[in-house]
């Protein structure tokens, strides 16, 4: 790789230590969450804060071998003899995407069977998503970076399919006051999705080797943060508000009594 | 710079350690905390705890970075190869000034689409002010850093107006208990967050390198207790006063009955 400058080190390295804060500051707000919301969307909170509980400690490893991997040496940054270790974030996503599907399938409270199967379908498809991705990551060679890449977006493209049109009913299904939210975390499940082939294509055709490496670090960084915790945020958001909901329903069931 | 003298290295360090100490004890009093207070003040609480987790934990950082900055040859201090990261303080800043703000507009438990419009309407001021405020603390001449130091005043006036001007009707209803301490954490605000620019327009109008840099980290170490741990106990005290009015209030009505 071609010599990363001091200041594409320093932006790298301080977004890994703003991620790992950012993660494991979200991880306990989901879980002191948990005390604030009807007990069928306890789980839910549960695993949110284990996607980014988990994601923050691959941060801490990452941000780890980051700062083993270079040295400075005359004001200019060389690489140490330790290669820096790429393999954390898709032992991260192996973990996580799964359950970042799973969290939004439990928040919307749907039948026990369709959960299950729901569950199932778009947690393997995410796994086989991030499975195709990693030989492309480590590719010796451009074409079998976009072989592999490529492979990787036919799960991809399901799982959108799945989002749009299997959910489309459930989403109608759910409370007035939560139904824009959930609308709203599909959306930034796609977005923010969307924005991984894209860092790794654009890597890809772009740029040198320094540049490539900070459009990547930093990329799936801003996307780790959005994709975990600000979508938890809106799980959150919607497991309070349809917990006001239940309980204002209930209070005018037992006021018409 | 100019060579720090071992009292000046060591004040800061021990600034440093007293800061992570604080914060870290505060996080844990204000997450206590939470169960003593109405549910509608919990997330305020949580909040609270998290803005101190995030200090403390890039005191932490802040601190090891010092630490491995400098070292003693021959009864001096002398930097190693190893620079000082200052990018630590405009991470923290980052994620928490907005979040300082978020839990002062969740204390005062307004309507939900008031809360929502303004907890983002300050919360994006203050990730712009710090945004603006980081150019001009690495900036390589005194005109640059001037430059952005001042464009980072333009957001902060603007909060100062939105707290006092447009928060002004919302302070007056609040329970007569707890408005005197709205009040007075709208000042703390104002007041701590007005010692940052001073430190950092003082370090660039005043004295050599080595007490510049003095004053900047011990100024804005004590500036960071101050607006976090500090605020967040008054932030704790109006939750809790609330708490007892609202129990009162229902206390008065059961009896009335």
């Amino acid at each position: 790789m071609e010599q990363l400058s001091i200041g594409q080190y320093d932006l790298i390295y301080n977004a890994f230590s703003f991620a790992f804060a950012t993660l494991a500051a979200a991880t306990l707000f989901f879980w002191l969450g948990r005390s604030q919301v009807a007990p069928q969307y306890k789980t839910a909170l549960t695993i949110t804060g284990l996607v980014t509980f988990i994601a923050a400690y691959h941060y801490f490893r990452i941000f780890e071998s980051w700062s083993d991997a270079y040295t400075i040496v005359d004001g200019a940054i060389v690489a140490t003899d330790k290669p820096f270790n790429d393999a954390y974030r898709y032992v991260d996503w192996l973990l996580t995407v799964p359950l970042l599907l799973i969290e939004l399938i439990l928040v919307m409270n749907l039948s026990r069977s369709e959960t299950v199967s729901r569950a199932t379908r778009l947690g393997l498809l995410a796994a086989l998503m991030v499975a195709l991705g990693y030989p492309g990551e480590v590719a010796e060679t451009t074409s079998g970076a976009w072989l592999w890449g490529s492979l990787s977006m036919i799960p991809f493209l399901w799982i959108v399919y799945e989002l749009f049109v299997g959910l489309g009913k459930a989403v109608e299904s759910q409370p007035a006051d939560a139904r824009g939210l959930v609308n709203l975390a599909r959306w930034v499940t796609i977005g923010a999705w969307t924005f991984y082939p894209v860092v790794y294509f654009a890597a890809l055709v772009g740029a040198d080797g320094a540049m490539a490496e900070t459009v990547i670090q930093v990329g799936y960084t801003i996307a780790d943060i959005i994709a975990k915790a600000a979508f938890g945020v809106l799980i959150y958001m919607i497991a309070v508000r349809k917990t006001g909901a239940a309980s204002t329903a209930n209070a005018a069931a037992a006021a018409a009594k």
